[in-house]
């Protein structure tokens, strides 16, 4: 069913989060390696401040692998504006070698996986990067509406985060990338651009239970993480699962419902953006790897295919839904 | 210098080519497998009208290559929509696990990379595919003026191809990708999205500088076929090379020359769009590689990274250039 091996030994080598003034202040702030208070990152306009973002959190990822651009093969990345622009200038500067991604919110695992199989099947290269970023104000801008409408927002709304995750990877290390699969499109028939966690739950639904087909047991693993669907996508998925008899046995932890606090942030349905799975598994999940308190995780970032152009002219979003089995060795 | 070997052996299966009415009406009119008069593919809007060329051109080199969607284990794609949605449509239908990608024209020669490389490390997929479309209505709605608007195109301007290059990679065939490189971004200090061939240029250079730092001869090729530099972009390239002391002996070649008539069309510069370079490669190189005419040829296409946004911010048009090199065997 699409599920593969990774044979070849590819390791986490190092990684890092960088996020802005409210995931700072969110239940997860104290976890991120660096933040904003002000959004904007230095640069003048918001499409620039995410391109700042990724450029910082793929050099810390770096600083702290203890490494330069130069020892970093490929790096694999793209974020939510039009043509990818915030990841090329993000990237740019180190002159690494570039494959741009639009996966939407599934990004980071797309990018994750890509760079895993590129380890896996260039002997030559010692490590390959992956950045994934997204900013809540560049996208509202592109997406929706410019903050400055002050258009209103949903319940089933989510707060696109800003934020961004990088990860190096490498061929010796703790945490290792050993299984992967991608995810196929599914047209759940939405069309409000209002309400992604019900356009990606039926790719979430649609990937896991590939995943599982095998007979693989749900509770080999110690958390089945997702990307950003929300509170309402995450439903959604349970109920899906539900239906064709997978109970995720109390281990979908979900990374848009993590990011913000429910009852004190106004962030509705929880966060969203590639950026939102990037810089949790970065801040949140590899660390509870290294330290043991898990040892097999599943991880999916989750995608809404669509563009504005699209949803105007009446076309469904498409969700879609990559994975990476991560586990620690040894 | 980032120029890696393709281990495993992974061949074209087969592949195909769609594309509109003046690419029909150019010097390699015949070659293509299909076109369409009205350039709109039964479709209602120009956006779309991508998205069922997309659909067709992935589903004809599946039917050439005698295959059906669940023999192909993943798709590579993208086009220059925003959100890359022309691809997301074309592949839905088939339900083949997909992986998009964004790396504006060079998107076919990144796609076949990746496919190449995903077949190399995952030994459960018998085959692989990747697609890449450009429409040219849709493309200067989005970049530049919608056509209505009867803008005046600059003597630099190339004409986005409506066309669009499918094909399908496995572990058998006649055509091998042996070898291949991932492209570093280049900043050439171009602005003018009316110059795409000077933006482009310096990223083709830096990667044939960096694939022939090894020694290779270049008379060990009988073509190295960029994507899309157009005649400004070629004549930019070759100045480039000259002054680091690199000759490409008269066997460069440029898709975004070959498809339109310089004499009897108005493309100015010449062909541009991701479709260009795939779908000359599918009409044109690939057979005559089949049929023996060409040996060993090396292919990158050529893209500019910007958004209309990041133009009207007033910075840089990027390039970037991913290699791989075709084969025949035996």
């Amino acid at each position: 069913m699409g599920k593969f091996k990774i044979e070849r030994p590819v390791y986490f080598h190092s990684w890092a989060s960088v996020v802005g003034r409210l995931e700072r202040e969110g239940p997860l702030g104290e976890a991120f390696d660096e933040w904003d208070a002000t959004d904007r990152f230095g640069a003048e306009t918001w499409e620039k401040a995410e391109g700042e973002l990724c450029h910082r959190v793929l050099g810390l990822a770096m600083e702290k692998g203890g490494i330069g651009p130069e020892e970093v093969s490929a790096v694999f990345g793209g974020d939510l504006q039009n043509q990818c622009v915030a990841t090329a200038h993000g990237v740019l500067p180190y002159g690494i070698p570039f494959a741009g991604l639009y996966g939407a919110c599934s990004t980071c695992t797309e990018g994750l996986l890509l760079a895993a199989l590129t380890l896996a099947a260039v002997s030559g290269f010692p490590r390959v990067a992956a950045v994934t970023t997204s900013h809540n104000c560049a996208a509202e801008r592109q997406f929706r509406t410019p903050l400055e409408y002050g258009g209103q927002r949903a319940p089933t709304a989510q707060w696109t985060a800003t934020a961004g995750g990088a990860f190096v990877l490498g061929r010796v290390g703790r945490i290792r990338i050993s299984a992967g699969m991608v995810g196929r499109m599914i047209d759940g028939g939405i069309r409000d651009a209002g309400n992604m966690g019900a356009a990606m739950a039926p790719a979430a639904a649609d990937s896991l239970l590939r995943w599982f087909a095998d007979g693989e047991a749900v509770s080999s693993y110690d958390a089945i993480v997702t990307g950003d669907l929300g509170r309402e996508g995450s439903r959604h998925l349970a109920e899906l699962l539900e239906e064709r008899g997978l109970s995720l046995e109390g281990r979908h932890r979900d990374c848009g419902c993590l990011l913000y606090d429910e009852n004190t942030q106004d962030a509705h349905a929880g966060a969203s953006g590639c950026g939102c799975s990037a810089s949790v598994l970065a801040a949140h999940f590899l660390p509870a790897l290294q330290r043991g308190e898990m040892k097999r995780l599943l991880f999916l970032s989750t995608g809404a295919l669509m563009s504005p152009s699209s949803v105007q002219q009446g076309e469904n979003i498409f969700g879609v839904a990559p994975i990476i089995q991560l586990q620690i060795q040894g």
